[in-house]
């Protein structure tokens, strides 16, 4: 039997926009927009789209026409009452009311602030200027459509079941990832995906497969609409932004040092538990944490987000050793460019040394590798960062130096302040 | 949005029953049932379902009352209008109106004949009795049943994603399947696995997958519901229980040497073109041909369904030529046990030499081999076969020992009349 109204409801309206509601973000953007919206709603920041890899010329691949609709369409959205109710009413890490009715109520009348698109060869140039909590809700939704824009363009050309085939393949290849991930023990894991996705309807069906397969093992997810819609915990606590704007704003070089360990004080003050996890590889992870205060030391645990994972991992384990902490009790989140390969060898290597957890992300919300002609749906690295903080511009050195930004002097500046030297450059994948 | 009338439909309704049409048959049954029906329509015959692989216990993973409901759905139902008009008003094979007024208007009016099930042990005894017509038209259902059932019976047990992933699994290895026979000039392909079929909806799919994949090189399908629903061309001539009921209606040995001739000679007089297709395998394909009449080599083609398929089609290319016909004007089409790496030696072997064409049964809509833990859906020697006529045994010997049938001293008669020696045996598999 066809239901008459939902084909009628579909002729008149465009079916599945890629971002369909304000929390299709990641948990931890709102987290950090209360925090900035608290301590920094004036700061004037741009957020720009950066494609790191120039071998895929997203300007050719999608429509200008179709990506202004999209951007345009999330303009569109505001919070609806069941979000907002989830939000305000949730308990997320075992704590309630983590937003507080100040933020909720802004958050409730917000509206995405306009964006700059221009084609600029075979690439697009996309940037959004504004207030800083207004401006930082654009970098997941931008990614996601970007990358979703990019499936749409490859997959529109295949066959029914062609592409119900490509479906069946993608599928087989996360649920033999789970089937692996089963045999480990005390896995700890959750989908870190939502922004380098092949699609919004296939992140959700991975998230739900992760949840059937792993059971308890699956922490959650950091989407927010997808953690409301399946009953999830919503997973996250802070990023580079961050560190980075802060840096951004200090004048003289005694500022810059102090400013990273600034923003954890912001945080500390803020939050507790599980949401106190140190990001340390901003300006690199070595000095961060031999200048840190004490009291870091005393956080719940550390993301480790770029450079050798395990020599991240063995690092801050020795550092809460000198500091008189037992990293037995502390928490070590890998996040990434993670695969089941790279979260076993962890798993095994970390077992009974420290507690470990993983926030999986681009492939496994993201692996169509060699699965059409021309690895056409491979996944890429694209980021929207913050590039400028009221006029200044921004910096990232990173464990990893393929992953470094900012103007060349300011590079340089920032490695003499915080004491990087060489650093082992890694392949960027994702 | 829900559609309410669907739900409150299916909640009073059985969904999916495993046969939900009289036409969810082979075509060769109805063209052999117009044939008996004309023919030899007053014979009470016995048709018994024969699980040749002991090793599947159905008894043990059917339930008897799911079986019942199952074949008593069968006995409710009649030909509709649209599938009445679809047999009188169609082309097959080039000719109009292959089924005449008198067989239509029976058909129409027919209900299946009673069943009678009983459990030995770990199996099923299910045993038709009665007029040839009617019996005959309970083979392909009966045995899809309990294949589909037993599909039901494992596939129940498992997860909803974990199902999603088997179905996955199984839609890639049929697709890979695709992409081979996509390379090979000249293919001509049919679905033949209506009776052995994992499931009705999975039969459905691999044939829709072929059309998609292989153009066409994709003949059509056995199958009558899914030719007529997916607009495919109904493939099918004959089969061995014409010659098995008409030797054991013959009552001396030499009437028995000449019956698998008669029935061919009633074939002869009903059709021509690509309906004339000899099945020489019956009582051994080798004393078949020797013996046979020289119009007979006039016939279109041939259907090679046991022993070394090469070696059947070695013998029927020199049979033609011995009897002056060209054999690159004539037909060879494979339907037992194929799969893709025989389906590619076998064109290999005979392009340019004869026309080939291949009827691919279990192993296109019953691959789940490997896919759930102890191969608990892997496909399994089921048939259905004719034992009595008018109170005689049948019997059947083949190219190959191990698909004989019928008590020891007729298969030794037979053996005696038709000339048969040793033979080779081969596994069966499906």
């Amino acid at each position: 039997m066809q239901d008459i109204a939902t084909r009628v409801w579909n002729h008149k309206w465009k079916i599945d926009p890629v971002v369909r509601s304000l929390i299709d973000t990641d948990f931890y953007k709102l987290l950090m927009c209360q925090s900035v919206y608290r301590n920094r709603p004036d700061t004037q920041v741009t957020f720009s789209l950066i494609n790191r890899s120039t071998h895929v010329p997203l300007a050719k691949l999608i429509d200008e026409g179709e990506l202004r609709e999209q951007l345009d369409h999330v303009r569109t959205l505001s919070l609806t009452r069941g979000e907002s109710t989830w939000l305000r009413g949730n308990t997320f890490y075992g704590k309630r009311q983590m937003f507080r009715p100040d933020f909720m109520e802004w958050f409730e009348n917000l509206r995405l602030p306009a964006y700059d698109l221009q084609r600029k060869g075979d690439q697009y140039e996309l940037t959004f200027e504004g207030a800083w909590p207004e401006v930082m809700l654009w970098e997941i939704p931008a990614l996601a459509i970007l990358m979703e824009l990019r499936s749409r363009a490859v997959t529109k050309h295949l066959g029914k079941f062609e592409l119900q085939v490509l479906y069946a393949r993608a599928m087989t290849r996360v649920w033999e990832k789970v089937e692996r991930l089963k045999t480990l023990p005390d896995l700890r894991l959750a989908d870190f995906g939502t922004r380098r996705r092949h699609g919004f309807l296939w992140q959700d069906w991975c998230v739900q497969a992760l949840r059937e397969g792993l059971g308890d093992n699956f922490g959650g997810t950091s989407n927010c609409l997808i953690a409301k819609n399946r009953d999830l915990e919503a997973i996250g606590t802070n990023a580079h932004e961050l560190p980075m704007v802060y840096s951004a704003l200090t004048t003289d070089d005694a500022a810059l040092a102090r400013a990273p360990y600034a923003v954890l004080a912001d945080w500390h003050e803020e939050h507790d538990g599980n949401l106190r996890i140190i990001l340390p590889d901003t300006y690199g992870t070595e000095g961060f944490l031999a200048n840190a205060p004490d009291w870091l030391a005393g956080w719940t645990g550390i993301r480790i987000d770029s450079g050798d994972p395990a020599t991240g991992a063995e690092t801050a384990i020795r550092w809460w050793q000198e500091r008189g902490e037992d990293p037995r009790e502390k928490l070590v989140i890998f996040s990434d460019g993670l695969d089941v390969d790279k979260i076993c060898a962890l798993s095994a290597q970390f077992a009974g040394r420290v507690r470990v957890s993983f926030g999986w992300g681009t492939l496994l919300t993201n692996d169509f590798r060699g699965l059409v002609e021309n690895d056409a749906l491979a996944p890429f690295s694209l980021v929207c960062k913050a590039v400028e903080a009221d006029g200044r511009p921004t910096v990232k050195l990173s464990d990893n130096p393929r992953k470094a930004m900012g103007p060349v002097e300011e590079v340089e500046r920032y490695k003499r302040v915080f004491g990087v030297g060489e650093q082992v450059a890694a392949d960027v994948v994702v």
